[in-house]
């Protein structure tokens, strides 16, 4: 047996027990498979079709609303749990969305739940929760992609806290989703399980690392699930899926137990969020996990912090900094549609003002430029070496991490000077928010995300230059629907007044889009950031603003 | 002009750049200098004898004290500032503890505050603070006991954080003090500076690294300074010149701006604190420094917190954690006596209770083992480069971080992994304070500090084994003074009995200590420390403790 013949046949078995795990009534036939498939802008219509009336109203629900339900006994968690799974096996089969399934548990500890039902119902009681596959959950392994990593479930013991937390506030976890193997890439494949499919236009990347996350909520197949981000992975799903996806300030939602890359780089570190599709979820779940889990008792990275999901009124004199762009990359007409809009609904606003948030394209350039450096750091070694345990073939979206051209790995004096470089940009941006009389500081800023989408094979052809930074820079940054692409109205781009060529890359990249149509209609995100690092006010300010549009 | 000659001329010019800032009048003749030198255990008995009574009033008494004075207009800021000026000049004549003198402009300004005095007065309006050679102030070097960092004056916009603080606090900062070359050693000394001793006991080291701090405190040549610690640098002076010294959590005191070494390592860091001789002074500073300048809002690494300073009443059932040891190195007779003390207080006092702190002795190992390969990691490199450029000769208490038998530097990788143990093994210590049963988890820990002084040359006949493992932990620690050594009721230690030869030969020092006599009157230390972080609650212990000792 050759090694790429053993490689393949475990990465078979391993897709074979995933598949297992969906009964026979909800796997899709040829034709249908195909027809979901080719009707690319239309899968969670074309899946609700394929579902009951009563499983859609509660999988077009919120949190929220089902728990109201589930108290006045017009729900069942069974009920429930059934709903999200069938879903979820069906948008698996089209997008290719999931790395693990539990439905058997979830729907086993959903029926105990509903005959042990207690008199006060825990905060989550009932509510089928997903996981990007870092988390260790019981049973089940936690590959990151990885084939090396298939065949070797987890413990009891090596459950991560968050799972703990989860289960104690009565979830019910139902699914882990796919990530590009090691989760440094923003693009969703592995060897092992394949690519993920954007759910909103299957032309598309779901995005990654939290790729399969964003697809499976943004089908409706999942209402809440945990992604992390380094650098745009809970983010750029979130956007791409018209979801709210929130990357923490780092210490707010406890890491401990979750599996990862690089562990030990605390330097830019990754942090672990939710992406949902609604955002009085998504606010509900974090002061579930920060108020009333404490995790900073439990995990020493976590800092005592409370998180403020019950005010929605801003403060007086309230200031919003819009950023029209770092100078080297210029936005597409969408984002800058987006921003003015944003812009024009503060300034309209009494109390609020915006203010034009723009640090030196130097410092902007310089906080990307040390990301990327990160990420390389240890030339690939890691990957590779994960990689050569299992004799998997390195994927192209990972070679620009791992191919660094006979560079040995940086020494520890080169990565604390690195280190120090993180420091000094942090310091210098915040010296910047200083630089504002304090009356025009802003208490959020918006910011673009990922400016456009990218088809399989395109990744680098999009920017991270407005994602990585908030990474560095340890921001809060809440990914938020903003609209949507009209080709008509938002244009093509001059190519000739490019500012360089990575410009006049992005440029004609988008252009492409807008002249094959496909673009038409496809979510616009936008980042709400704090530099202050105050978590609960990005959500509060993107409350405000999505009632109001 | 050889290499060493011209090393020995440049530390010759930076030595009477310095002497030269003290006046003709305040210095010593041969005979009184030798006459202070040898009477070992009377230094601050001796340098009362040199000062008018007036000035002795003043450094012998407390900051919180003088405030009320200068308020009262019973004294100035120029009386006060005078008084520390001269008795610093006459203590660093014989302990050398100081490295930059700064008394004209102390007095300049001393006098410019009682020439425009507010009609409120700033916190520290009119106090001199003492700060370690790693504090930038503007116009003289930080130097860090490197003779080529000698001659490079730093500019106002070079100014650490935290002096920019302390200015605005109206104190006066009026010197800096010496520090082992690097500050990677508990021994304070330096090609440039020379040795410095002990004030309470001029037979011992000074401890370090913020050794001048602590020998100019401990002969009340200050009241309060700042040292910092990444492995005992403000504890160990502290114990050694029976000081408060606090080591605050990380992200407390700003730390913006301050020259370090392996600046950019972030696992283990460094932390700056205050050295005091009062405990209220230490908790009114460190509430001046956070409550008043907020230091988050300037220092992107400060945490928001506050410090409590007012209040001295324990809480109700508190628990306090006496730990008698690691199992690897058994504590001195006098340890033993004072933790005993202290635990007989909280357990005959009504509402308070004192339980075992036993963490395992694989666990303090692990941490302590951790911290050592922490401080070699890089081989040696840095301070091997900075020795060189000057071509200083290394030191001996530096060879052991620095001849690093001919390992490389450690990879990226290798350090992630060490950065990753370091977690863990915070995490597992978490887990063992999880472990008490609620009402039996400890508020604050009682443990030993550096167990017993040591002579010049003698710094690895110590442990480091109660000091490194709270860096590694980033638990906040107090350093008190808590009775002292008394030859006959302490006694010898049974070196058959030794636990292992790194005991063996700790127990020997020791016993040497007590046959010699030397020991007899030399101040215990005692550490009270926070396993959840909480920097105000091991103050409010200490008060509590000492209020009744």
């Amino acid at each position: 047996m050759t090694a790429q013949s053993t490689w393949r046949e475990k990465a078979l078995l391993k897709k074979n027990q995933l598949n297992s795990k969906i009964k026979d009534e909800w796997k899709l036939d040829n034709a249908t498979m195909r027809r979901l498939k080719n009707d690319k802008k239309n899968l969670t219509k074309n899946i609700d079709d394929l579902c009951p009336f009563s499983e859609n109203q509660i999988t077009h629900s919120t949190i929220i609303k089902l728990r109201e339900k589930l108290k006045a006994r017009e729900l069942t968690c069974h009920e429930i749990t059934f709903a999200f799974c069938h879903r979820a096996a069906l948008i698996h089969q089209v997008v290719n969305c999931l790395s693990e399934i539990m439905f058997s548990e979830a729907l086993k500890l959903a029926d105990y739940q509903d005959t042990h039902r207690p008199t006060t119902l825990p905060p989550l009681y009932g509510i089928p929760i997903s996981l990007k596959d870092q988390c260790n959950v019981e049973g089940v392994d936690t590959s990151l992609g990885y084939l090396s990593r298939t065949f070797k479930p987890k413990t009891k013991k090596e459950e991560s806290l968050i799972v703990t937390f989860l289960r104690d506030l009565g979830a019910l976890i139902f699914v882990k989703t796919t990530v590009p193997s090691s989760m440094m890439a923003t693009d969703t494949e592995s060897n092992t399980f394949g690519y993920t499919y954007n759910s909103i236009n299957l032309e598309f990347s779901s995005g990654g690392s939290s790729g399969g996350e964003g697809s499976l909520i943004g089908a409706h197949g999942s209402l809440l699930g945990l992604g992390t981000d380094i650098g745009g992975s809970i983010r750029i799903p979130s956007s791409y899926q018209g979801l709210f996806g929130l990357k923490p300030t780092f210490g707010r939602v406890p890491y401990l137990k979750v599996d990862n890359s690089f562990e030990g780089r605390e330097t830019i570190p990754s942090v672990i969020g939710p992406l949902a599709k609604d955002l009085l979820d998504l606010r509900y779940f974090m002061s579930c996990i920060i108020n009333t889990c404490k995790p900073w008792v439990q995990d020493v990275k976590c800092i005592p912090y409370h998180f403020d999901s019950t005010t929605n009124e801003l403060h007086k004199n309230y200031v919003v900094g819009i950023w029209y762009g770092d100078g080297i990359i210029d936005l597409p007409p969408s984002d800058i549609r987006a921003l003015k809009m944003c812009e024009n609904l503060v300034n309209n606003t009494e109390g609020m003002k915006a203010v034009q948030w723009k640090p030196s394209s130097e410092l902007s350039g310089e906080l990307f430029d040390i990301a990327n450096e990160a990420d390389v750091a240890d030339s690939g070694n890691e990957i590779k070496g994960e990689f050569e345990l299992s004799g998997e073939p390195l994927l192209d979206i990972l070679k620009p991490m791992v191919l660094i051209d006979g560079r040995p790995p940086y020494t520890v004096n080169e990565w604390w000077d690195l280190t120090k470089r993180v420091y000094n940009a942090q310091q210098s941006m915040r010296d910047y928010y200083l630089s504002f009389p304090e009356s025009d500081r802003p208490d959020v800023i918006i910011s673009p995300t990922t400016l456009m989408p990218f088809r399989p094979g395109d990744m680098l052809k999009t920017t991270l230059r407005y994602i990585l930074l908030f990474n560095v820079l340890n921001f809060p940054s809440l990914s938020i629907p903003a609209g949507s692409v009209n080709c008509q109205v938002d244009g093509l781009m001059d190519i000739s007044s490019a500012l360089n060529t990575e410009d006049k890359m992005i440029r004609t990249y988008w252009n492409d889009l807008i002249e094959s149509g496909d673009i038409e209609g496809f979510p616009i995100g936008l980042q709400v950031v704090s530099p202050t690092f105050d978590d609960s006010e990005v959500c509060k300010f993107a409350s405000w603003y999505c009632s109001r549009v």
